[in-house]
């Protein structure tokens, strides 16, 4: 019989071969995003592709799964090594529940619903999309009770972005987050209104560069671990913890749009950076969940990137790159300008209250939707009709409506909620950093954010999948998750901004 | 049985996805070469490893042979379908002949001596590269016995690079190019030199850069189907034939190695891109040799890079990147400044007189090393008498000796020569292109190098490799490949530049 530790010697390497094949197909969709020449796309589809199929046999295989089972039986495993085969396991299970015809007709469904997207948006015409969609929503039905049986199947959803998250509990979530948010709104829009329009002055794209370069070092993004290139898009994307790449994109009439994507990616980056590189290729060298990733670039972004303290110690850089633009504003009007809540259309230019009630309609058109409960046809109408009633605005088109997003044309169904959870947790583990160090954003005023990462290198960064998100946020704060730290948050920050007596 | 077609199609299906892998790896090592950050290198290493095995598991793999021996045997097959099969099934059955042990073995030493040739070449000490070398050249002794067997082991290893060149060829070849040249570079010294300090001026970098990027341009260079990046050393690698990259470097006092170094990998980039797409992955869709491929990038940054009708259509674009330079400059003194001939110590510095001298010696050595007579612990004093003879220059240290190259650390045994044969390829297709078009240069003067794109898109770049170098030549040009092209053409253009009488 083959000893204990070379059988996990055989699975770690067969799982880090993945890991490269994966990461390789990875580099060519960084590149696909950021410098492949325009003929050279039909090609590059292919070879991604063929990394995919290579990736799937690979970890789909009867020589990884007899490993893997007999890996699962041996009592020798210490802690980590029993977690990673477990998780393996885990997901090699779940690939195994999917019937390869199904996967291919998915495939093929969301390839033409996103090309469909695409038209769609472009024409403004909702209908050409319907169809396409309608058959991704159907598929992705499916997939549910493949995977999970027809019990709950948007929660089986959700499983893929954040395994253990469910509707019970995001339901319970929004229910408390909504009615806090929903009167903290309506306090803000009776207040006087904040003029941003020092955020819409013309920058000049090359100081915007060496800026949000700039942030990204003084927020601690290791650029000997990684890069930063343009794209249409701004994402993270690594292909080890030693080489983690973030994108930014520049509208030199609003600069805010490159900062604060410098920092929202960048926190990512910190937390892809800052998993452990001994465990390159197992799951415990993976971050935990979507919320949790989304949680630390959110953390970043809006509790320090949105602060007062973080614009004391960086309002004078922003100035020395913008002299013309920002020597006669105050660091207060700026800080005001950058926190203007206001209802509108697009969720990615929203604020970080309305934000929310971007997500938690979309959430519950998805769940409608999943649960039959909704068809395809009538999304427009509801989503029309949710805008009022969340937001109070009105949608004059399906591009800045049901059709801004790209996550459905994709059969990401159970990803939105992700968003907003991510938020929470930021905020929850803003508050336990506060607890710990009561002095840390008086650290933060001086430049020094030691404080932050101190914390997150010991709570969040070391333990990849280790712990489910709901675990990891007991063990790093104390408490299960809960709207209370955001509201909390909130509520004292925007009564100060806006004076709410 | 199944359908001649329908197993053409396995083969070609199998074929392109191994290109994909390849190419894959081929992007992940430009990356490396070009934006990586330093860290990231560990896994890097290791993702292309992966790859690379991947690439070779495939293509040597049972299913594969069955595919290609069953071919082999059908009659049905198309001149372009039966060639693509007669070239894998070639280069299938070389592979096998090599035991994999073998080829780990020979891996190993190769990254020993690469890896021993740059410490050696940092403290200037040969002794610390001898004993990895004689691994290496021991090893690829035996791997021309495993491919040819023992009666002409170099002819073996040149094969690599360009099928069917051998010794007695390239003999014959340097045997008629080396006393010419000697008399040519004699008559040269006798006369007054050219004053090159032109060249050494300082130029901005990013005005090289736009420089660069605008004679790209110039030369036909497709930036829809490719893209200039800055590396270390300047190279030309391809992802297709629709997405080729091209390197380079820049010093600020010394712009002709970055434009000539643009020129060269021009060369080999339109080479790549005018390659048939629809042949992907399929040998008819591959460069014919080394030899061809260095003929490409030579006749444009030689033939026609160096031509004083090239530069009277392009002088007054540089003097307009770099007025403060060139203003005070006549069109005659530039021209004779990028033909300096001078006996100097580095090949890759060398003018194109001189060069072939640096090759010869090397090809010479390299001949004596795998035929056994010549020990490495001998190269340094063989390279320095060699030296003396052929260039009539003392070598004052190993750096600028024996370990100015890298490709013998690399195992690379029977490339040289093709550096050589490469330039009297381009000597022979200018000539051709001439015969074929008297007043091509006239159009050259104008700019217009549509009769230059016009002869190599006939001759050169649909072929892919259907023919050997040899036959291709014959094809084109209409006789074997000699040196008598190249001679005339050096005799011309430096007795006119020399004032030879």
């Amino acid at each position: 019989m083959k000893s204990t530790a070379s059988l996990y010697n055989d699975y770690s390497t067969a799982m880090q071969q993945i890991a490269d094949v994966k990461y390789a197909s990875a580099v060519l969709q960084w590149d696909q995003e950021t410098y492949l020449p325009a003929q050279g796309s039909h090609f590059r589809g292919q070879q991604i592709a063929t990394l995919t199929a290579i990736a799937h046999e690979r970890f789909t295989s009867k020589s990884l799964e007899d490993i893997l089972l007999e890996l699962s039986a041996r009592s020798e495993l210490g802690p980590e090594q029993a977690r990673n085969v477990s998780l393996s396991l885990y997901d090699f299970e779940k690939n195994k529940k999917l019937p390869p015809a199904f996967v291919r007709q998915l495939s093929e469904a969301v390839n033409k619903s996103f090309h469909a997207w695409i038209e769609a948006r472009r024409v403004n015409d909702f209908t050409l999309f319907a169809q396409p969609l309608e058959a991704v929503v159907e598929l992705k039905r499916q997939e549910a009770v493949f995977l999970g049986g027809t019990a709950d199947p948007y929660s089986t959803l959700m499983n893929d972005y954040d395994r253990g998250l469910n509707v019970a509990t995001v339901d319970a979530l929004f229910g408390s987050l909504r009615p806090a948010l929903t009167g903290l709104l309506q306090q803000i829009q009776e207040r006087p209104q904040v003029d941003d329009r020092c955020l819409h002055q013309h920058c000049n794209k090359d100081q915007q560069w060496k800026l949000g370069m700039e942030m990204l070092r003084r927020i601690g993004f290791n650029f000997e671990a990684g890069r930063q290139d343009i794209s249409e898009h701004p994402f993270t994307i690594n292909f080890s913890s030693q080489d983690v790449r973030v994108t930014t994109r520049i509208d030199e009439q609003d600069f805010a749009n490159m900062l604060w994507s410098c920092i929202h990616e960048g926190g990512h980056a910190l937390y892809e950076q800052g998993l452990p590189a001994a465990q390159y290729g197992l799951p415990l060298g993976e971050y935990c969940s979507l919320s949790i990733h989304e949680s630390q670039s959110r953390l970043w972004e809006n509790n320090i990137g949105r602060s007062l303290p973080f614009w004391e110690a960086n309002f004078s850089m922003l100035a020395g790159y913008f002299p013309a633009q920002f020597s006669a504003v105050s660091l207060r009007a700026f800080y005001h300008a950058i926190n203007k809540v206001q209802p509108s259309l697009i969720r990615t230019e929203a604020d970080e209250i309305t934000y929310h009630f971007h997500v938690m309609l979309r959430y519950e058109l998805e769940k409608q939707l999943i649960e039959g409960s909704l068809q395809v046809k009538d999304i427009p109408d509801a989503w029309q009709q949710l805008y009022r009633q969340y937001l109070g605005v009105d949608v004059p088109d399906h591009k800045q409506g049901c059709l801004q997003d790209v996550h459905w044309s994709h059969g990401s169904f159970g990803y939105f909620a992700t968003y907003s959870i991510g938020s929470l947790y930021a905020a929850q583990f803003d508050a336990a950093i506060q607890l710990k160090n009561a002095s840390v954003y008086d650290e933060v005023r001086m430049g020094n954010l030691s404080g932050v990462h101190h914390w997150l290198r010991q709570h969040i960064y070391p333990f990849g999948r280790y712990h489910s998100s709901g675990e990891l946020c007991n063990l790093a704060t104390g408490e299960p998750l809960n709207a209370q730290h955001f509201v909390q948050y909130a509520t004292q920050k925007y009564t100060e901004i806006y004076d709410i007596k």
